[in-house]
């Protein structure tokens, strides 16, 4: 097992290649969305990535970008680009059914924040991805591209398989556990959950306002930039986000590190129930990368990251699903029956007492962030599992997603049955284009066929 | 019973022109301390509004501005002016003992943001003022300068009596139910709650990070101002604060309004059973306003707002106060144990639903609060209730600490027994300028002396 090289896609296109090709009119969007509705007929049956999908709203889109073109008119940094939108997430007019019997046939008056901007940035909205029953644990019958037996993952499922598949070149997900790092991870591409914070959420499903995290998915971390440098802003309907300028991660993603990147890999809590593959993998990962990788561990404290990440899921579900527990009772899968549950026995001392902990293991990773450019630890206990009635454990995803730090999977091992898997890059809060760079460098490096990258 | 003139104080000056006098050179720091210093000496013993002041480290910092001032180098805009500091206010080296006697003997090692900003202000730290016990309901022993059998209510009893009795021209404390509106109404004095966020809680005792407020203390409006507006700003420790830009509170508040100002007169929930003669003062005074005024009545909704403000309160406190309840059986009053013991039996649905209220109750505002200036309320149900055993009762201003909205409360009225009773205005979050400017203006037209003031 070794680092491989990125799987070929339909358009055998770097996603920012892509986007300069729609731009300079080289490929026009109506093309672009052909190819895309063509794999999707071709595939969709096989995966089930999509909730909601309607080619000739699609090709609506498209015509119109392309007369926008034409005009001379100036277009938006993500002019044709379809990309695939996790059905939690608004959508004017078009079903938003979350995931969940009990929102059949909702239908959104306005668009999410996110839709907005990717509306407004020329990006073509190609349709609802399937998502795990409220972007919880319950799966929604996506399977994974590279092997249909498999779980893509979740709760972004449809997004991370769409784009894995090469039926759309982006996605838009949420995390509130490990829900985009994860089936990332799985499909064998790029996903992106920036700071807690950094992109408003005003129009998406509120499963746990403390943890929600808006996120992307791509072929490579530039594709992530791209759609992330979009989406990131302030927005005041989510108290989360800052009037902050928002960095230029596509401009930082794209230029070289000044210094070689230096990582710290951690193996965090569960990482020795991983996949032996995993544990070869990353040996192999670190004894290629040599002299730029140091292992640290830890602080103790974060034994205390999963027990209290879940407890502030919990609560926070049960006020906010409050609605589906009270009539959902037949309805729901029972996991998420359960979560509310649990989350219906929390006392308030206890969930204020787990927030406080964000800012303890914040604190405990000051010194670690310091000293690197990026920690580096698994993105997933291993490749993603078979059968389609989990997806999967997000052990090594929860502990950032409750810390608010950016986090990337980038998709760079194989397992020796052919699967995928991610390699997590986690800075500090705030860190997200340093990240992205190092990200993007990381795959460079991995890919022998890439003029810049090198193995070692 | 009719609005009534401003007491007569020991430098009978209006705020701004006491700090004019300093800044000009007319009166020296060292003067000012000392005049003040006097009246603590002669008054002290029988109203006890200090929980710790030394008069050297007064004198020093006295001598310590003239000598600034004399080298010729710039002032601050705050120069020679001394300021009370309820003792849950942080202090580095002064002991912040938090009205408690397990925090006896408890000396911080930094300042406040707000004790930081005042030093740079160039204002004197006078001393610490006495608080309720952790700034809840368990009095701390102040008397009222107008009568010393009655409560000058709390929390942030101390502050309100010292400024109200001449010892210091300005003061801090901070509000979670009314502790700031309600003693200000009971000594005669302006106080003022910003809007939720607007002035940095770093170093402030934490009892409810939802509702805790750092307001302010002054003889008059004007002064609310010039100290609010040294207070106000962002800071990364306090994720209530914003980084928008702060109000110019001072130009603002001096500025006559464009157009005469419009009152909407509200009667919130408790008033039918307040004081008659706080039911005529209003009448009297909606009459001499005559068509700048107009009654509405608040949204139903607001009948949630006391239960829903205390159950957040009374959940925050179970968390904060752990420590205390903890180790604090024999030594806590029984309203501050009975409140961490309710707290202590809240779930975590109800606190995170508790908290969803303030949007309600913010949007039931919005249709009055475009129609007027401010929104004019009691600051308290009627003058300073008898006795030490009980701080009063913060019916009339739980609502707007729950809101968030600005609040000041301007000193106008007078009972029979000559207790003052305070008019609070009331208006949308993030109109502090122009709620202050309102204030003034009120506050000159009940006062026949002022030049510029007129009864009708």
């Amino acid at each position: 097992m070794r680092p491989r090289r990125r799987e070929s896609q339909p358009a055998d296109l770097g996603t920012v290649a892509l986007r300069d090709r729609l731009a300079s009119g080289a490929l026009k969007a109506a093309e672009l969305a052909e190819i895309c509705l063509g794999r999707i007929e071709e595939r969709e049956a096989d995966v089930g990535a999509w909730a909601w999908l309607d080619a000739e709203y699609v090709r609506a889109q498209a015509k119109h970008l392309d007369a926008h073109r034409a005009s001379g008119r100036p277009i938006g940094p993500l002019h044709g680009l379809p990309v695939g939108i996790k059905d939690i997430i608004d959508t004017a007019r078009i079903p938003t059914e979350n995931g969940c019997r009990l929102d059949a046939g909702r239908v959104p008056l306005k668009d999410a924040y996110v839709v907005e901007r990717l509306r407004q940035a020329g990006a073509i909205i190609m349709g609802k991805t399937v998502t795990t029953e409220l972007a919880f644990m319950h799966p929604g019958g996506t399977r994974n591209p590279h092997n249909l037996a498999h779980t893509p993952g979740g709760s972004s499922s449809g997004s991370a398989a769409a784009v894995a598949d090469g039926m759309v070149p982006l996605a838009v997900g949420t995390q509130s556990g490990g829900s985009v790092i994860r089936p990332a991870s799985f499909c064998g591409i790029a996903g992106f959950k920036p700071t807690f914070g950094a992109i408003p959420r005003r129009g998406v499903l509120m499963q746990s306002q403390s943890l929600d995290t808006v996120g992307v998915f791509a072929r490579d971390p530039e594709g992530a930039a791209l759609i992330a440098e979009v989406l990131f802003g302030h927005d005041p309907a989510d108290a989360a986000t800052s009037l902050a300028p928002s960095p230029r991660l596509v401009e930082t993603t794209r230029a070289a590190p000044p210094l070689a990147p230096v990582f710290a890999l951690v193996k965090p809590p569960g990482w020795e129930e991983a996949d032996p593959q995993l544990h070869a993998a990353f040996a192999e990962l670190a004894a290629a990368l040599g002299e730029q990788v140091f292992e640290v561990s830890l602080p103790a404290v974060f034994a205390e990251a999963a027990p209290q990440r879940a407890r502030i899921n919990h609560a926070e579900m049960s006020r906010n699903y409050y609605r589906y527990g009270r009539d959902g009772a037949d309805v729901l899968g029972a996991r998420t029956r359960d979560a509310i549950e649990t989350g219906n026995g929390i006392s308030a001392r206890d969930y204020l007492a787990a927030l406080d902990w964000r800012n303890v293991l914040n604190a405990g990773l000051e010194e670690i962030s310091r000293r690197c450019d990026a920690i580096l630890c698994p993105a997933a206990p291993g490749p993603a599992p078979e059968g389609l009635g989990s997806t999967g454990d997000s052990i090594f995803n929860g502990l950032w997603t409750l810390c608010g730090t950016p986090a990337v999977t980038v998709p760079i091992l194989t397992a020796e049955n052919g699967l995928p898997m991610g390699v997590q890059l986690v800075a500090a809060r705030g860190e997200d284009a340093r990240l992205l760079r190092t990200a993007n460098w990381l795959f460079r490096w991995a890919d022998p066929s890439d003029p810049d990258g090198s193995m070692t």
